[in-house]
């Protein structure tokens, strides 16, 4: 298996809209719609928000022919290449590919039989626009799923093999690959099986039905942290039932932790204990609030107490360090002056605008 | 290296009060008490929350000597057994392990000399108690700190093996080994170093000064989340700028994410997207919120509608899938009854307490 610089595993390139999949291409950050895609004032208005997050790929459930008008007015206007979720009814892929759909994600097994799928092939390619072939457990390659004696991790690699078997003998490879499930090691141990059996093609990342906020958090950062971790990975999205807008916020501090990308400024705060003499939570979670406005990659310090601020704080770009009602601000590795509690984190800030503003 | 039947890596075995790190005992938890110490009822009422939660082990910090009188009432009363956390004053460990902890915490590194520190192995093997040598990036051995040419990674490794060749030249092997830093590839390679320069010793691992809840739970389960997949990591402790009690919580569920150790119950729950008929994240947050006050380890589902649900919810012990203002419960596989959107929530939990209540 070839890898790039990064240690990322090198793949073929997919283009969804402007944003390239694979191929050395840095991993993007996907989200879907909770709104009624026939609402396409409401699902607009989320992906706006989306964007402004980081999102750079949004996908939206076409479920029924109802919603192709909304689709249709969303792919115009979308600041986002807008991907079309079917499930189903093979004519909805059709109708999406032609009404503006960046790329459609189908799940095979769930579409009928493989002629109706081979219309959909056919609709991609005179789109010219890509297939994610999204298995999830829930939903194999019916054949696969009646054999007998396949682990979970066997029947959803064996399925996309199958899938993408079939696509390639229509001479269709403009594919991303995903395989879901919603336990951890069923997930690392698929996309890793995938990654040796189908090397060509970008995956998409992401544990599904993770859970609420903090769950899904725990799932995705995990399973997906591992992958990353090991060069698998093109594209993610870290589902949770909540917001998306948190699905975003978290894929991008994964990113960060990991050192693959960043975009926001980078928070190290000290976790506070029987020394601190300060409100360092309090202090910390205002730090968050305003750093939530600065779009520089820089890295800022929240330190409690003497033992491991000034050694730490040095570290970041700018932080504080605090002693008894008062702190020192650090500025790249040296001490900039002291100030009294109340007035630290507007000072701190008055120097991040400075600085990196 | 020696593996254990779950491929974890096999250690010495030691034990901090009546909890066996290492050796093949299960991944334990800490956390560290946010009190002042000297506030033995206010530290100890903190304590009994975090046992309720599930933390096994717990640390306070021992900051001078008016905390020690503190530190011995809570000794005597806590439900778990106490790690004394000292930095810079020897004496304040060698009090410590003469006032009942089940355990010191020394950073060998800003203990001044080593005479210092071999007062403080002799108190440890008076009191029959272990060591956790915690080296991180802010304090490391003053040589090792000082040799040019070496990455953060390096030192920090290289201080934990020479600060444990002095512990063993001693004849003091009673040790877990911690080697913090805040950031997640540092912390990945150092404790991969770490499982093969020292094999024999236990690890406790984390990330320090991670940040607040969202991102220091991103940071935590990305590093940890690698390290226990590759098997490294006896006792962790996950660090966060907030309520220790959420240091408990994301490490259960990331314990039970990777299918290590499970204390509650895990919920399955979609994404929800365009599809959904019911208010799912609402849903989804009630059973969350109800599931708390149940203990037993078992795996309940939450599906907005027809695409996944069935498939998936049948994976869990028990689960709902949601259709247009109703929906369905499924027990261990088989769909039990159809029920209204209204009563759904309340069926589903007295199915769970009849069942595994």
């Amino acid at each position: 298996m070839q890898k790039i610089d990064d240690g990322r595993r090198l793949t073929r390139q997919v283009m969804v809209g402007d944003v390239a999949v694979g191929g050395g291409a840095p991993v993007s950050v996907q989200s879907m719609c909770t709104t009624d895609t026939s609402d396409s004032d409401a699902t607009l208005s989320q992906i706006k928000r989306l964007a402004e997050e980081g999102c750079e790929i949004i996908r939206v459930a076409v479920p029924d022919p109802s919603a192709l008008d909304g689709f249709e007015r969303i792919c115009a206007a979308s600041p986002l290449p807008v991907v079309a979720d079917i499930h189903f009814d093979y004519k909805l892929a059709i109708a999406a590919a032609e009404r503006g759909a960046a790329a459609l994600r189908v799940n095979p097994g769930n579409i009928g039989s493989m002629d109706r799928v081979d219309a959909v092939i056919e609709a991609a390619s005179v789109a010219g626009i890509p297939i994610r072939i999204g298995v999830n457990a829930g939903s194999l390659d019916p054949e696969v799923a009646q054999k007998p004696g396949l682990t979970l991790v066997e029947r959803l690699v064996a399925s996309c093999v199958s899938f993408v078997e079939h696509f390639e003998e229509r001479g269709f490879q403009n594919i991303v690959l995903s395989a879901k499930a919603h336990s951890v090691p069923v997930t690392i141990q698929t996309y890793r099986m995938l990654s040796k059996q189908l090397p060509d093609y970008p995956l998409h990342v992401g544990v599904t039905e993770a859970g609420t906020l903090q769950q899904g958090t725990v799932k995705n950062c995990a399973a997906v942290g591992v992958l990353l971790n090991e060069g698998i990975g093109d594209t993610m999205r870290l589902s949770l039932t909540a917001d998306p807008v948190e699905e975003v916020r978290v894929a991008w501090e994964l990113l960060g932790a990991l050192g693959l990308r960043r975009r926001n400024p980078e928070l190290v705060s000290c976790p506070t204990c029987g020394r601190t003499q300060v409100d360092l939570i309090g202090m910390a979670q205002e730090v968050e609030r305003r750093l939530k406005s600065i779009q520089a990659p820089i890295s800022v310090a929240v330190m409690g107490c003497v033992v491991n601020g000034p050694g730490e704080a040095r570290d970041a770009d700018i932080g504080i360090a605090c002693g008894r009602g008062k702190g020192v601000i650090f500025v790249q590795g040296e001490p900039l002056r002291t100030v009294r509690e109340e007035q630290l984190v507007d000072e701190l800030f008055s120097e991040i605008q400075k600085r990196f503003g």
